[in-house]
């Protein structure tokens, strides 16, 4: 997995060590921004298998993992369940407010917390955080603030890729491999 | 946003300037053009949450944005009802007589109307809006007749790409950023 | 559309030349080869719009045109209805004998008969029609055996592509193109 | 078909040769790695068409086939039992242990078993067996391990490359194309 980290530069890595939560958006980032409608009245989103994984792995290793979107449906909370994960914010309106709660909450600082966001609303926490991250497929003026940019795309694993990297600098992945080899 | 602008040539430019209405197709454009059912009846589609998100923006700056269609289904009918567009023609026949009527009840010029579209029905619209667009992956010979091709392929944020065209070159995505940082 | 057929060798716009039936595969042809399940026992299928249009031009051009499938399930016939093709058979264990049979009943010769297919179930029916054409993600040897490859994949409008050709050498699409300009 | 076994180092194809036994990963492996919900609590997966029929050529040919999965559904379940499968295990913690029993119950040496996976949980099955394969967009850590390394995608046919290449190098795949041309 060192192969994760040659291409990361430094100033990333730097930003990679001091993590110990990592937040993210839902539409664009755990998926692929579809939005999908049936005729009947149902709603349905896809996840990426690879995104669960990580977070498994993240929660053994005591991260806060959280998610924050400003739409709202059943089948996020369902997948915010099913993950585990510390936190399911929907129907957020002030991004940015929701993670420096999150932040006192655990008592973490902001240069602590991992965020990844594509769209404009995303803008203010991507700024902030101590490592504010997008997908390859963000819009070019979020690519443009973020300090990390996923080589894939939204729904494609972005979130694994992030904790890879971040586990990768922290000397944590390589334990894990192990483990399963 | 700047780089937004580079790349378009200046007669685009001063067609996007003009525009006060975007009008679009649905499936092919709003959707990849998949058509998808259900064993038991049902219909399905994808939307995009990118496009969904400029709406909202071209919404609260006065301008006008409908849905124009062939085909006929309740869930075009709800994401329009989502996105609280102005139109939402559904098995339209002549597309352009549909624009025509909406320019005269808002009082626009044709030059002052952008429409994006992929398929045969469309070229008419094209041809004869201020500003004709179409996905990356529409026919060919349709691309012949637009004045913009966006570099994503319908589904993929194809009105965002046109949105975000039309805001950067008329000074108003530059404020919607700056607000949100 | 003088653009479609630059690229299209002599022999391939030969044999379209003669067309007078279209007949399709429907898995890996008019989809991308996804067979999708629901947990609740239903089944799901993503057709092409671009199939579809092009599909109502060649009905109104006397064309023939026809599903051949393997597999069997209620939206494919749901499909066949929508799209008034002529023939819409599934369940086929020997597809080169129903498309003699059809041949036969409509009075054509084999080499006025089109299909495209992506397995090998249908490779007998490719090497032995008029014009066989196989999606440009068929098997390597499947489009060995194929007289033209689309350069789309399946469910991306590949149906669309071999009828765009085939109007195009017969010089029928220029007319549909001005009708609608 | 000769053309499969061209870009095959010799090594993975002395492997090939072995083979009696194909047993796969479902998410991410059979399926793009897509978890995908509705609204309403269903759930949906997306498998492959080609991947379906070389199933069915591999079991008239004596091979032992079976899914090995961590995670748990009834669609899992009824695509197994459409394709027949010999094996189908869900809810899989320790995949080797899986992997290891299936060759004891049908006398099989591990060198004469192939398998592709693409996470973590399926690293020890790939190191250990005669074959472990991954797809082209499995994690890098995971490819690294993998004799054989897919040009596909999961769920676009991994499964049959993996299958076509096997029987092409135990000259077996000629006879298959021959029967249906």
């Amino acid at each position: 997995m060192d192969k994760i980290l040659k291409e990361i530069p430094q100033e990333v890595r730097n930003r990679a060590q001091k993590i110990k939560a990592i937040l993210f958006d839902v539409d664009g980032v755990l998926t692929d921004g579809s939005i999908i409608y049936t005729n009947s009245g149902d709603e349905i989103k896809a996840f990426n298998v690879k995104d669960g994984q990580i977070i498994s792995h993240l929660k053994r290793l005591d991260f806060v993992v959280g998610a924050i979107t400003g739409r709202e449906s059943a089948l996020v909370e369902r997948r915010c369940q099913e993950l585990k994960l510390d936190y399911c914010f929907q129907g957020a309106k002030d991004k940015f407010q929701i993670v420096q709660d999150i932040a006192a909450e655990r008592g973490l600082k902001l240069d602590e917390v991992a965020y990844i966001g594509d769209d404009i609303i995303d803008l203010r926490v991507i700024k902030n955080v101590g490592l504010g991250a997008a997908p390859a497929d963000a819009l070019s003026y979020v690519k443009d603030e973020a300090h990390f940019i996923t080589k894939k795309s939204g729904g494609n694993g972005v979130l694994r890729e992030l904790g890879d990297m971040i586990l990768a600098q922290q000397g944590k992945l390589k334990q894990i491999i192990e483990d399963h080899t």
